[in-house]
């Protein structure tokens, strides 16, 4: 940490926090300038926090040094972690598809798109069994019934399926039917429910929450790879702007800024973040050029009667045009896309 | 609902979507303008859901008439909710100051800080036993031994006591604690979290989320009343924004915004929004001003040694300061704050 | 407009409604519903504005049924606008590199960049006159000699020649000067200046400002196009948000979404957003694979000792490296790059 | 300036850097750490511009030392600054109330809510005579003819009169009729136009722009000063946020930290960010409890007429009773209001 300090402080201020700081078995340096005093922290500095040095009021500015994640940072871990999950890997040089339904609504619907996706030569197969829901109003899921559904895909098609677990109480019935785990946007910050998966043999994909800053994000990852796991995805869905224009802004300066900070691979969910159907081709061709490493993709046989996110859904005639024009992408690029 | 129809749609697609509405048990009215046509649904619209309107590729907007939330809604229930706490009335004329430490770190300390508030005449006591803390690393509370502090206290100085809940499973040993439950901004969205809290007989402080909007927030109120609890008390805690200067910016105008909408007691925590001591007392002045039915204040005996938030907690004194200076502002605004 | 009444509203208060819209020479259409009651205004709804209609205070809301923008929207000019600079065609099937050093610091500095440029195949040159920045006390550009280098590099080497105008008592030096005319995010509402650009006989380049919502933004070419200047050039150049990794964020939902709106070309500034070199390739190659009609990208012989934007601009040679990869990205999408 | 290298940086590079500050006379401070190597500018940091020294690719960070910003910081000038416009003080222990329309729409309308104002006891009559206007299609302003009737009122009435400057060309003509002229948030940042009013001898009221920061702010407030008028006033007015239910988010922290900061002083315009009436008194006594030294209010004789912002502007009758109660909580807060 370097710590600048306010004009006139004095010498007996000083000697306080250089104190402080020696009671955590820190060393401080300290440089006195024209102006404006600096002050260094010389050693491990995750002993002491940010705040506590700004508590003194004293104190106008803190500036941490080291980066204050460790196992999600490539300063520590400077190979790509590349995650195989029954043979697809994810973060190496193929670009990892992730398709299917918003929701499992049916046996008969779950299957019907997956047996499309799974022609056309997809992978991984998505589906909700609980929805976050904004209003209690709203269609909330079918549970373990459509873990069960998931779990029969997987092993009938031989695909690799994932879901998205909400509450804690229903981490073991999820781990026990579905290949990844994935944590919405409104869990990022759900540190209880994190430490949980952090201890579950499953590849987890985190998603940004709608306002969580990277550093904020590479700290969620932290919670989970700090428990043992070590297979985390990272999944851009989008932030909260001003614009009203999409439901929610894709930033898709997060890919290379954190294949830059990270090992992690990093995948791009471009559904939610439009939430509408219209730019998700356009979206999805940019997620490739720009380095991400998988997209998420909502796929369902009739948007129309869908029981959650109607509008930014595709057919699975829509999906095959958009998963070939993204495979002349990905090699526009030197990667492949499967 | 209203619907505006992009321009150049067919009469076969007006027919799909009435079709469609009229499937829902609903009636359609239909208004062909020399540019626009418009649709509109006659009944109860919660129905139906706006995306699924939205999917209709010839649908360019969709506003709800109805609101969408109605236990929360004013329009429903006119009259102020005001709720009594062990005696202490929140949302009526009378300001409630919540007080105490961030988090409980001790017997000792929790017991200091909570007679010296009591002798000034705070009556509601505040202090965490988890911590929503952002890095793994960091000190993540006493947990169990923290509530029994916290239950001494209530029962041996008569002081109301809250405290933040985070992890479901915690939900029974807190409820049976505390007389009052917190829900902080990571799980403003936290929904199965929200049922839960909304199953127990204790009033609930629901905080929102750093980029909730109050119609989101609003709907999270409504999950807990759905299940049966009403009262709820609104917390305003500022919003993530793009200004650097604090961490957060407090959004006052959601008070009288507010107090239009829903007929729950809003009260503000000006304290994590500012991120640091200096602006606290100013915000303090404003939320009275402004029309808040209370605040909560982190007060620490002694804020740099604090095992969370240092830089945003006051000490008695200067709190003690601030209290009478807000006795004041209430005065003006012919409020009283005990 | 579409008017959603208050719960509760009088016949009175309705008719002093239609009384209000009926004196603007516009019908109303009063439709009494259950618990909320509609107003609709029939005629050309650019005679009222929303805002009068949201003073009366038994308004809920109020929705606008036509697009407030007429010149720049698709709905009354379906074809694409293809704008033809001395025969180069941006708007068209082709992408066009827009390339060169944020500022021009010296004759030397400005042909010697061209002339690489040049020689790579890019046909449109960028440079700064005149410099917006934060602090009063930082370099403020070259002015008229800027000009004059850059029409000397115009009509030297053949390029086409941009610069920034942001002062409005320069528009003519600056129009003689130079083939194209830059607006910059920081005058995207300077009404003024827009609609002295729109008298102008050259293509204009308009910046989104850091906050401008499409519609804003959309509503500011609207300006210019309201004078007769059709030719209009969106540049998209990213929007302030809450994430400090970045200086802002580029919002490349943009491009899909004011091809459906706008038949104006939209091209991307990936530079400024990212305020480093890191993410600028990845960036740009994201912005082709959207859709977008051209790049602006700043290009520097000598980064660090640029007077402006020396960590964002690259060199010649990172730059032709970028070039080529585009051009392959391009052709994924079936267009060329040049 | 304190920069951080990034890990494995070579001695090579450190050289590099050195030379570079040295070459700009300053002295450069080096400390290798175990992990991490810090560099330091000793001298005039204004000397050598951040973003230079961010252009080095092995640079991780660089935080200043010093305040950028110098003639508006109370740094250099601990005294709050009290200007005196025809007599009346803005910036000292009273809270100044400008009031007036939005626009002037006829001499009749300003003559009439003046003659009204100056009766409750209101000094400073505000007016516009150039509207910015987001859509070229609505109500511009007066012009001329306004600056005429504005000066008339000053003078029969004897009341200090201030207007909004947008277009430069219009400087001289506004400084002669008008006593303080206002800079609105589309041109905080039009740093031509900040040059040239600050050559002017009247006082600025300098508004937020609706997405710039504090510093930057502070920055423009910088380019007025430093031509030499030190009569700036700055004024919040909102600024943009995801939250839809406020046109801006009015935000207040901004007083006491701007208090700390800078020794000019602070209003507030609560009109602006509400963009409706409702919020407008709540908002007006938060402002004044918060410790701004004066407001600018919107009276509108009859609001629904207005040829602008007809939604936030207070009859003479509601201003009156907020008049009286703001003289309440200024007094709570041990201040006068005029």
């Amino acid at each position: 940490m370097l710590m600048i300090l306010k004009m006139g402080v004095t010498q007996q201020q000083i000697d306080k926090l250089v104190d402080f700081i020696e009671k955590h078995k820190l060393k401080a340096h300290v440089s006195i300038g024209e102006t404006k005093s600096i002050v260094g922290i010389i050693g491990d500095e995750s002993k002491i926090s940010k705040e506590h040095l700004e508590s003194f009021d004293f104190v106008e500015k803190v500036m941490p040094v080291q980066k204050p994640y460790r196992r999600a940072s490539r300063e520590i871990h400077p190979e790509n972690t590349v995650i195989d999950v029954k043979g697809v890997k994810i973060g190496g040089n193929e670009i990892t598809m992730i398709a299917g339904p918003c929701s499992i609504e049916s046996e008969e619907q779950a299957f019907e798109i997956a047996t499309a996706l799974k022609k056309m030569g997809v992978k991984v197969y998505r589906g909700s069994a609980y929805k976050p829901r904004t209003s209690p109003y709203a269609f909330q899921g079918l549970g373990l019934k459509a873990l069960k559904i998931l779990r029969k895909i997987g092993d009938e098609l031989g695909l690799v399926v994932e879901t998205e677990l909400m509450d804690i109480r229903n981490i073991e019935v999820v781990a026990k039917h579905v290949d990844m785990i994935r944590i919405g946007a409104r869990n990022t910050q759900n540190f209880d429910l994190l430490k949980e998966v952090g201890k579950v043999d499953k590849p987890i994909i985190l998603k940004n929450g709608v306002s969580t800053t990277m550093e904020e994000w590479l700290f969620a990852a932290e919670y989970i790879l700090n428990e043992g796991n070590n297979n985390v995805i990272l999944c851009e869905r989008g932030i909260r702007t001003y614009e009203p224009a999409t439901r929610n802004t894709l930033n898709l300066s997060v890919i290379p800024i954190l294949k830059e900070l990270t090992h992690l691979p990093v995948i791009v969910d471009p559904c939610h973040a439009a939430g509408k159907r219209g730019p998700i081709p356009a979206l999805s061709k940019a997620s490739v050029a720009v380095g991400a490493d998988g997209l998420l993709i909502e796929v369902h046989n009739n948007p129309q009667v869908a029981l959650s996110d109607a509008a930014q859904q595709l057919t699975p005639k829509d999906f095959e045009i958009l998963y070939n024009d993204l495979k002349r992408v990905a090699k526009s690029v030197d990667r492949t896309l499967v």
